[in-house]
C-alpha cells in the first residue's frame, strides 16, 4: 500500500494508490458522454481526494455509503487544478480486513476523555462558586458530544474532538498569560474560554467521526453565539446564578468574534473579553499555519488557505 | 408669554422669552472670566434650548433640579452656530402657577393606555395559541413601563410613550400590507412587531416623563436585541412554548436591524422578518422626516438630522 | 407528459421528462471527446433546465432557434451541483401540436392591459394638473412595451409584464400607507412609483415574451435612472411642466436606489422619495422570498438567491 | 500698512494689521460675559482671518455688510488653534480711499475674457460639426457667468473665474497628452473637458466676486453632474444632435468623478472618459498642492488640507 | 496560414488554424473518459488560445516544452464561454521552418536598447548631481533585464520590454506636463518615474521572452515597492547620497500606488509624488483601454478586463 | 498638598490643588473679553490637567517654559465636558524645593537599564548566529534612546521607557507561548519582537522625559515600518547577514500591523509573523484596558478611549 507511507495528501499525478480509505461522501453523476460515474470523496488521516469510478453499474451505484471504509486501487491524475483518483477497483471492507473507522479520521492529538478532564481541572480552579457552578453544569450536560465534536465544518480544528482540543489549548495559553497580565480575573477568562464555542455543538450536526454534515436550522437562524447566550440564560435561571455573573459571561461570548461582520454585535468591553478574542485568534491561526505548512518544503509556499484569508503561506529556509 | 405661540423651537436671535419650561438638566460651570454660571437645558413640547444664567450665586447653584418646571424670562442670542437663552430671571414654580409637568414633555399623540389596548387587539388576532400566549405574557409583564417609555434616547420616537406609538403604527401598516402580500403569516409578523424593540425597556433607563438618562449596564454589554432574545428564552421555558415558535420569534428579533454593523448578526431568512425590517425603517424614517420638516417653509431645507444619516431634508414648494 | 404535473423546476435526477418546452437559447459546442453537442436552455412556467443533445448532427445544429417551442423527451441527471436534461428526442412543434408560445413564459398574474388600466386609475387620482399631465404623457408613450416588459433580466419580476406588476403592486401599497403617513403628498408618491423604473424599457432589450436579451448601449453607458431623468427633461420641456415639479420628480427617480453604490448619487431628501425607496424594496424582496420558498417544504431552506444577497431562506414549520 | 507685504495669511500672533480688507461675512453674537460682539470674516488675496469687534454698539451692528470693503486696525492673537484679529478700529471705505473690490478677491491668473477665448479656440479645433455645435451652444449660453464663477465653494479653484481657469488648464494638458495617446478622439476629450463641470454654474449661487453663498435647491436635489446631463439633453433636442454624440458626451460627464461615492454612477467606459477623470484630478490636486505649499518653508509641512484628503503636505529642502 | 491575417485573437468557433505558434505552457491531463490529453497554451503576437490534443500518446506527452515554437493545424471550437483549438496535427519546428521565437512574443513597439537610451536622455536632464548619480547607478546596474522585462505578469504592459515602454512613455508625458505645472521639480519627477517600478525586476521571475513564470519569494514577502526602497538605501549608502534626496525618492516610490490597499502605506505628500501616481495610472489605463478596444467594432463593447476593474469598455460609433 | 493623595487624574470640580507639577506645554492666548491668559498643560504621574492663568501679565507670559516644574495653587472647575484648573498662584521651582523632574513623568514600572538587560538575555537565547548578530548590533546602536523612549505619542505605552517595557513584556509572553506552539522558531519570534517597533526611535522626536514633541520628517514621509526595513538593510549589508534571514526579519516588521490600512502592505506569511502581530495587539490592548480601568469603580464604565477604538470599557462588580 504505497499510499500509506505519506498518505493521501502526498499523492501526485501519475502515482498509484492501493489501500483502505474512509468514504466521506458518495454520489452518482452523469458524464459528458452520457454515461454514469460515481464520485467518492475518499480520505485518510492526511487529507482527502476525489475518486472517480467511471462507467459505473447500477450495482456500484447502490453498493456504497458514506462514513464507511472501502478498499481501493487506482491511479492518480490531474483534472483542472486538482488531483483526483481514477478508481480501478473498489470494494467494501469485511471483518477480515481488520480495519477500524476511527483510524481513518483526522483527530485531535489527545483523547477526548483526557482533554475533558484537563478542562475539568481548569473549572476546579475557578474561585467564584457562582461561575464555577454554571460552567460545570454546562460542561457536564454537553460532555458526550464534546468528546468527538470538531470546532468547524471546514476551517480550523475541523477534526474529531477538535473543539475540546481548541478549548484546552486556549486554557493552557490563558494560564500562562495570566502570569503576565495579572490584573485579569482568571475566573472570567477560564469560564469565557470554556463557553465561547460551546454551542457549536448545537449549531452544526456532526457524527461521531467528528464530520459535520450541515448546520442545524437553529444554527442558521441564530448562530452559536446567540445559542450559547440562550443556553446560559436557562442554566443561570435554573441555578440561580447572579445577574452580574450571567451578564459578564454572556458578554464574553457575545463579543468574542470582535467584529460585527463576524457575528459580534458588541466589541469586548472588559479586558478578559479582549484577551479571549486574541487567544481564540492565536489558536485558530497557529492551527491553520501548522496545517498549511505541514507538507511544504523549506523555501516554498503552501496552497492558498481560505481560513487564513486566502493567503499562501511560507516556510523559511533557515 | 410670547414664546407660547410658536414654542421654543421657533425662537430666533434677538427675540425674548417669558414663560414656563421644563428643566431637563442643570449644571454649574466656570466661564472664561473665571466666574460661575449655570447651564439649564430647558424644553417645552416644541423642542430644547440651552439657557445661561451668568454670574450665578451659590443660592442659584443649589436652587434648581432636573425634571422640574421653572419660570424664566430672558433674551435669545447666538453662540457659534446655535441659539441660546440669556436668562434674566428664573424661579421654581409654585402651586399657584397651576402648571403640570406632563404638559412640557413631547409625547405620543395617543394616550399610553389607549395604544396599549390597540396592541392587545392585535395580540387577540394571533391564531397560534403558542405565539399568542408568549406575546401576551411579555406584553403584560412590561405594561407599566410601556405606557411611558420612549423608543430612543435621541433618535426617532424619543418622546413619551414613543415606543408604543412606534409599535402600534407598525401594526397598523402591517395589517394593511398583509392584504397585499398575503403569503405572509400574520401571527409571526404581529408578534415580531410587538417584540422587536421590547427590551429597549431594559436597555435604557427612562423616567416617567419618557426622558432617557442613560443606557443600562446590560444595555451596553449586550444591547436590546440580545436582551429580548434572553427575555423570550425564559418566557418560552416558563410557558412551554414550542421550539420552532421560539426560534422563529428570536430570529425575527435578531435580524430586524438587517445589517451586522447595526446589530443584527443574521439577515432576515423568513419573509416576515424581511417585512418587519422595512416596516421598522418606514416608521422611523417617516417620523424623522415629519419632525424635521415640521417648521420648515416650502422651498427650504431642514437642519441636518443625525438619524437621517445627516441629511438636510427638503420641503417642496408644490 | 409527466413533467406537466409539477413543471421543470421539480424535476430530480433520475426522473424523465416528455413534453413541450420553450427554447430560451440554443448553442452548439464541442465536448471533451471532441464531438459536437447542443446546449438548449429549456423552460416552462415553473423554471429553466439545461438540455444536452449529445453527438449532434449538422442538421440538428441548424434546426433549432431561440424563443421557439420544441417537443422533447429525455432523462434528468446531475452535473456538478445542478441538474440537466439528457435529450433523447427533440423536434420543433407543428401547427397540429396546438401549443402557444405565451403559455411557456412566466408572466405576471394579471393581464398587461388590466394592470395598465389600474395604473391609469392612479394617474387620474393625481390632483396636480402639472404632475398628472407629465405622468400620463410618459405612461401613454410607453404603453406598448409596458404591456409585456419584465422588470429585470434575472432579478425580481423577471417575468412577462413584470414591470407593470411591480408598479401596480407598489401603487396599491402606497395608497394604503398614505392612510397612515398622511403628511405625504399622494401626487408625488404615485408619480414617483409610476416613473421610477420606466426607463428600464430603454435600458434593456426585451422581446414580446418578456425575455431580456441584453442591456442596450445607452443602458450600459448611462443606466435607467439617468435615462428616466432625460426622458422627464424632454417631456417637461414639451409640456411646459413647472421647474419645481420636474425637479421633485427627477429627484424621486435619482434617489430611489438609495445608495450611491446602487446607482443613486443623492439620498432621498423628501419624505415621498424615502417612502418610494422602501416600497420598492418591499415589493422586490417579497417577490423574491415568495418565489424562493414556492417549492420549499416546511422546515427546509431554499437555494441561495443572488438577488436576496445570496441568502438561503427558510420556511418555518409552524 | 504692514500687512500688505505678506498679506493676511502671513499674520502671526502678536503682529499688528492696518489696512483694507474685504468683508466676506458679518454676524453679531453674544459673548460668554453676556455682551455683544461682531464676527467679521475678513479677507484679502492671500487668505482669510476672523476679526472680532468686542463690545459692539448697536450702530456697529447695523453699520457693516458682506462683500464690502472696510478699513481695519487691530492686533493678531490666538484662539484655540487658529489666529484671529482683535479689531481696534473699523470703518467702511469712502470714495476717497480709492480701493476697488476686485483687488481683494483671489482670482485666476488670467482674465475671464481671455480664458473664454482660449476655450473658444479649442472648440474651433473640434472636427465633428455635431459635437462642435452643441459645445459652442452651451459655452455661449453660459458665457456671462463663466467669466467670474469659481469651481467650488471651498475646495480647489474656489477663486474668481476659477472654473474657466480649471477648464483651460485641462484643455492645454489634454492637447499635449493627445500627442502621446494618439488613439484618443480629440473631439470627445475637448468637449468632455469643457462640459464636465459646466453645471456648477447652476449647482451653486455665486456673486460676481466669485464667492459662493450656497448650493441651489436643484444643486442639492440633483447635483451638477445630473444637471449637466439635463442641459445637454435639452440642447441636443434643440440642435438635433445625433443620439450617439449626445450619449457619449453625457457618459463623459456622468463618469468623470469615477467613484459612485463621489457622484458617478458609471465608471468611464471609453478611454476619453478615463483620461478626462485623470486630467481633472491632476489639475485639482496640483492647484491644491501649490496653494498649500505657497507659504511653507523648505523642510516644513503645510496645515492639513481637507481637499487633499486631509493631508499635511511637505516641501522638500533640496 | 489563414490565422496569420488577423492572428490568434481573431479566431472564432468554426474557423481553422494552420501555422506556427509559441508554446507558453504544456501540461498532460486526464479527460472525463479516463484518457489523457495535452493542454497547450499557444500564442502569437495577437494573443493566446488554449489548444487541446485529445487522446495523447506517451510520445506526445514527452515531446513538447514551454517557450518553444510548434507548427499546429486544428479547428476552433467553443468550450463554456471561451474558444479553444482542437489540435489535429502538431510538431516541433526544425531549422528549415526558418522561424524565430521573438517574432511570436508581444513586445513593446520600440527596441529595448532604443528605449533605454531615451531613459538615459532624461537622466542627463536631471540637474541635481546627487539625484542624477543614484538614478544612473541603478539604471545601469539593471540594464540587462530592463531590455526585456515586462511590467506585469498579466496586467498592463505584460509584454516584452513592457517596463521600459511604460517608463519612457511616462517620462514623455511628464516632460509635457512640467510645462503646465511648472512649480514641480523635474529632477524629482523624472527620478521617481524611472525608479517607481524598478524592482519589478526583482519581484517577478521573467525569461528573455518577457514572460513571467512567477513572483519571487522576496516579491511575495515584501513586494516591489519595499524592494525598491531597500535598493535605494544600499545605493545611497554606497554613493553617499544626501539623506533628504534619499528620503524624497523613497517617498516617491512608497506612495505611488496611492491607496494602502494597493500597497502604499503613505499617500503622496509632495506634489511630484501626486503627479507620479496620476501619470502611472494614465499610462496603465490608456494601455489597457487601447488593448481592450483593439479588435472591437464601433458601437460594440469589449470583453470584461480585469485590470480595468472588470469593466467591459465601449468603442463609440462616431 | 492635597492633590498628592490621588494625583491630578482624581481631581473633581470644586476641589483644590496645591503642589508641584510638570509643565508639558505653555501657551499665551487671548480670551473672549480681549485679555490675555496662559494655558499650562500640567501633569503628574497620574495624568494631565489644563491649567488657566487668567489676565496674565507680560512677565507671566515670558516666565514659564515646557518640561520644567512649577509650584501651583488653584481650584478645579468645569469647562464643557472636561475639568480644568483655575490657577491662583504659580512659580518656578528653586533648588530649595528639592523636587526632581523624573518624579513627575509617567514611566515604565522597571528601570530602562534593567529592561535593556532583560532584552539582551533574550538576544543571547537566539541560536542562529546570523540573527543574533544583527539583532544585537541594532539593539546596541539604539541603546541610549531605548532607555527612555516611549512607544507612542499618545496611544498605548506613551510613557517614559514605554517602548522597552512593551518589548520586554512581549518577549516574556512569547517565551511562554513557544511552549505551547512549539513548531514556531524562537529565533525569528524573539528577533521580530525586538525589532518590530525599533524605528519608532526615528519616527518620533522625544526628549529624555519620554515625551514626544512631534513626528520626524522621515517618520511622516516613510513611517517606522519602512524605516526599520531600511535600518535592517544597512545593518545586514554591514554584517553580511544572509539574504533569507534579512528577508524573513524584514517581512516580520513589514507585516506586523496586519492590515494595509494600518501600514502593513503584506499580511503575515510565516507563523512567527502572525504570532508577533497578536502578541503586539495583546500587549497594547491590555495596557490600555488596565490604564482605562485604573480609577474606575466596580460596576462603572471608563471614559471613551481613542486607542481602544473609542470604547468606554467596564469594570465588573464581581
Amino acid at each position: 500500500m504505497n499510499h500509506d507511507v505519506k498518505g493521501l495528501s502526498a499523492l501526485e499525478p501519475g502515482s498509484r494508490a492501493d489501500g483502505f480509505f474512509l468514504v466521506k461522501s458518495v454520489e452518482t453523476k452523469t458524464a459528458s458522454n452520457g454515461k454514469n460515474y460515481i464520485d467518492f470523496l475518499l480520505s485518510d488521516k492526511s487529507g482527502d481526494i476525489m475518486g472517480k469510478l467511471w462507467e459505473s453499474t447500477p450495482d456500484d451505484e447502490k453498493g456504497f455509503a458514506g462514513n464507511s471504509i472501502v478498499k481501493v486501487r487506482g491511479v492518480v491524475n490531474k483534472w483542472k487544478d486538482s488531483v483526483q483518483l481514477k478508481i480501478e477497483k473498489i470494494r467494501n471492507i469485511t471483518g477480515e480486513d481488520g480495519v477500524n473507522v476511527e483510524d481513518f479520521v483526522r483527530s485531535a492529538p489527545y483523547e477526548g476523555e483526557q482533554m475533558y478532564n484537563v478542562m475539568l481541572g481548569y473549572i476546579s480552579k475557578i474561585k467564584s462558586e457562582d461561575i464555577k457552578r454554571i460552567v460545570a453544569h454546562i460542561a457536564e450536560s454537553k460532555k458526550e458530544r464534546l468528546l468527538y465534536y470538531p470546532a468547524a465544518k471546514s476551517n480550523h480544528h475541523a477534526i474529531r474532538a477538535g473543539l475540546l482540543y481548541h478549548v484546552t489549548t486556549m486554557l493552557a495559553s490563558a494560564e500562562l498569560l495570566l502570569g503576565i497580565y495579572d490584573f485579569l480575573d482568571p475566573d472570567i477568562l477560564y469560564a469565557g474560554i470554556i463557553l465561547h464555542d460551546i454551542s457549536k455543538l448545537d449549531e452544526m450536526d456532526a457524527n461521531e467521526l467528528g464530520i459535520v454534515s450541515d448546520y442545524t436550522v437553529e444554527g442558521k437562524l441564530l448562530g452559536h453565539i446567540i445559542q450559547a447566550i440562550k443556553e446560559l440564560e436557562l442554566a443561570g435561571a435554573a441555578l440561580g446564578t447572579s445577574k452580574e455573573v450571567l451578564l459578564v459571561l454572556q458578554h464574553m461570548i457575545l463579543s468574542h468574534h470582535y467584529e460585527a461582520d463576524f457575528g459580534s454585535p458588541k466589541k469586548p468591553l472588559i479586558p478578559e473579553a479582549e484577551m479571549l478574542h486574541h487567544l481564540d485568534m492565536i489558536d485558530a491561526r497557529m492551527y491553520d499555519f501548522k496545517n498549511a505548512l505541514s507538507d511544504v518544503s523549506a523555501g516554498d509556499f503552501s496552497q492558498r488557505v481560505w481560513s487564513l484569508e486566502n493567503r499562501a503561506v511560507y516556510k523559511p529556509s533557515l
